[in-house]
């Protein structure tokens, strides 16, 4: 019997309900040597009241030394091993524009392009075309008419947008025409296993239509394609967990990787505030919810060592919104670092925090990268949090008599 | 996929150098009931700063309670699983005399040993011959000719020696000749598969022709073959890291473990110092320096404390030799515990230290058994060390989206 199976086969449906905060890039690193990290030096009453009336740790959102991208990072904070559940490119980009994926679709990500004369790629990202142009061109592909499906085509930011195909018996199993090279003409997109020829078929037609309608662009005249992925749900947090399941997310990636593994997803509008007035307005129809808050990953993309710090403040405020909620296990962790001074999601291993009526405290004083070091749930993999959060939650039962 | 697979398929050759520190046998354990290890009690300004500026951790070279040997404990280093990555006694007898093993050799291992009249064995070791001795038997052994295999014999120490047989198709498996037993004579070395017949066959000619060329010896009168051994190099530093890498190491075990991952070998004279002085002359050469000193583990294993505790403290005088150094990362443990109160390699996790610009420091304040056992990185695998090297290095990208 594996773990994951123990813990499925010995859910139970009662127990307390777990809000499950995710702070996007909550890790950090000191601006200075000898400094301290966003975290410890922002001023946080009651996420340090929390890690003291509880229990803290450091995860490995993938594995140690691993960077995490969003995908991965929020496979395993829910507990699917990222390294066996690869979210391909396609997907991810449809789930980033918030595209309805349905499990007969086929996904890539585009790049615009620019080719020359001869159908050589002089720039692979056509000068990096600001958004509003790249809107504009996909509204000339979306829709586009292949006998037998039907293609949707949605902008992302500057030069990226993605495709998707949808009819029946479309395999992923094919070859990129993205050559990652100038100076090359764009590859014929190849199928890789003989049930994949009409997926092929169909995206190179895709691509030569392309052609056409861009044919007078200077810049973005030709496309790109890689990533070709279907669509597959994972198995759904009620499966696995017994939990209803919510996920209040104001970015459509992090509400779209909560739909891949069966999350509903409520239509939340405004702040991070709203994500808090939401989780206390539904808080009698679910038993688990996913606050996700992106604003300090933003702060420290930008490498903005204060923004990030005032970020945190942010959600730190919110949290007395909670305070009254009954019988519940509130979890704070993040689903990788992003340090200001790295300006980039990082390796490091994400401070955690879990406070409820079951969690054994173990005397931290703060919540922090070195306070949640030295915590009693040491360093583990982030496929343990939901096993953990079940159990403090009262969620799993006895194994073995 | 699996993690080893998404380091090899994240790596990238730009980042910071690495210099990897291994004091052979690092570990320890107090002489006396609340006292401290060699390394706590220990004079070593330098390695408490690197632990200061750093993070610190526990490791196991191969796995919890497992005492390594050279060859495991190296290999769990390097982040090569001891557990699959079996290398037979016969090539770490050949690695360990420094032998230039070729991919096409058969080694096994050699106990010069007493016979009585009717072919029994007296005595498995001859008596602990003293190593001059073993050299003289070696030499009347060493080119004999048997058809299509060249034969090469090399002296250990005492009654220890090495065979190799190089040859197309000399397949290892094969039964060992040495009984293990006194009283009943040496066994007949068998095919253990058929492909292996031919080298069984050489086998026990090498044998038989020794009996003749040791009939005028007195205690050192038989030969006793175990470990038979193909010599399998393993995939190198630079397929599944993109690491040139370098061993810098007097000892010939270290330098032949460190050929078998494909690392370069410079041909270092002299003390510790010359490995330093050899590291900073060839810094802009190699991404990875394994830097090699045995002098902790000798002073364990001949129990004595106050030489172990000085060893380390010689290597901690040259660590500012590195000072100048620009763009590195470095890491300071040991492939096993050598406790002088045990005379000899233990289980016990050896203390780690990592020191660079994106190691989050982790409050560590000595370099020390029991405050790297607090030390952030908590206790950890060996196997992970490589990848958490790589990361800190910004040597490993982003995984997924």
């Amino acid at each position: 019997m594996t773990y994951e199976g123990v813990v499925s086969s010995h859910v139970q449906s009662a127990g307390d309900r777990i809000a499950f905060i995710v702070l996007d890039g909550l890790g950090g690193l000191p601006d200075k040597p000898g400094g301290r990290t966003e975290l410890e030096s922002a001023v946080k009453p009651n996420l340090d009241r929390l890690a003291k009336g509880g229990q803290t740790g450091l995860i490995d959102p993938v594995a140690p030394g691993i960077t995490p991208g969003s995908g991965p990072g929020h496979l395993g904070l829910f507990g699917y091993d990222p390294l066996t559940h690869i979210v391909g490119r396609g997907v991810l980009s449809a789930l980033g524009v918030g595209f309805p994926l349905e499990t007969i679709d086929l996904a890539a990500r585009i790049n615009f392009a620019t080719l020359d004369a001869e159908g050589r790629i002089v720039d692979r990202r056509a000068g990096r075309i600001p958004t509003e142009e790249c809107e504009g061109l996909v509204a000339l592909l979306d829709g586009m008419e292949i006998p037998g499906v039907r293609v949707f085509v949605r902008a992302e930011k500057e030069h990226r947008a993605v495709v998707v195909f949808r009819g029946e018996g479309l395999e992923d199993a094919l070859s990129d025409s993205d050559p990652q090279a100038t100076g090359v003409p764009p590859e014929i997109v190849r199928a890789e296993r003989p049930e994949a020829a009409r997926a092929a078929e169909i995206a190179n037609r895709f691509i030569d239509e392309t052609r056409k309608r861009l044919a007078a662009e200077t810049r973005a005249n030709g496309v790109l394609l890689r990533g070709f992925a279907r669509y597959r749900p994972l198995p759904t947090f009620r499966e696995r967990y017994g939990l209803r399941a919510v996920a209040l997310a104001l970015y459509p990636m992090y509400r779209g990787l909560a739909r891949l593994v069966g999350m509903e997803v409520l239509d939340v509008k405004g702040g991070a505030s709203s994500l808090f007035e939401a989780l206390v307005a539904h808080y009698n129809e679910y038993d688990f919810f996913f606050l996700h808050i992106k604003d300090p990953d933003k702060a420290g993309e930008d490498g903005n060592f204060a923004e990030k710090k005032k970020a945190i403040e942010a959600v730190d405020r919110l949290l007395p919104r909670l305070d009254d909620l009954p019988d519940k296990l509130v979890i704070v962790t993040g689903d990788h670092s992003t340090p200001a001074i790295m300006k980039s999601h990082s390796f490091h291993p994400v401070p955690f925090l879990m406070n409820g009526r079951l969690v054994r405290p173990d005397g931290t004083r703060e919540f922090g990268e070195s306070s949640s070091a030295a915590g009693s749930l040491g360093r583990f993999p982030a496929r343990e949090i939901l096993p953990l959060a079940l159990a403090h939650a009262g969620r799993l039962k006895k194994f073995g008599a």
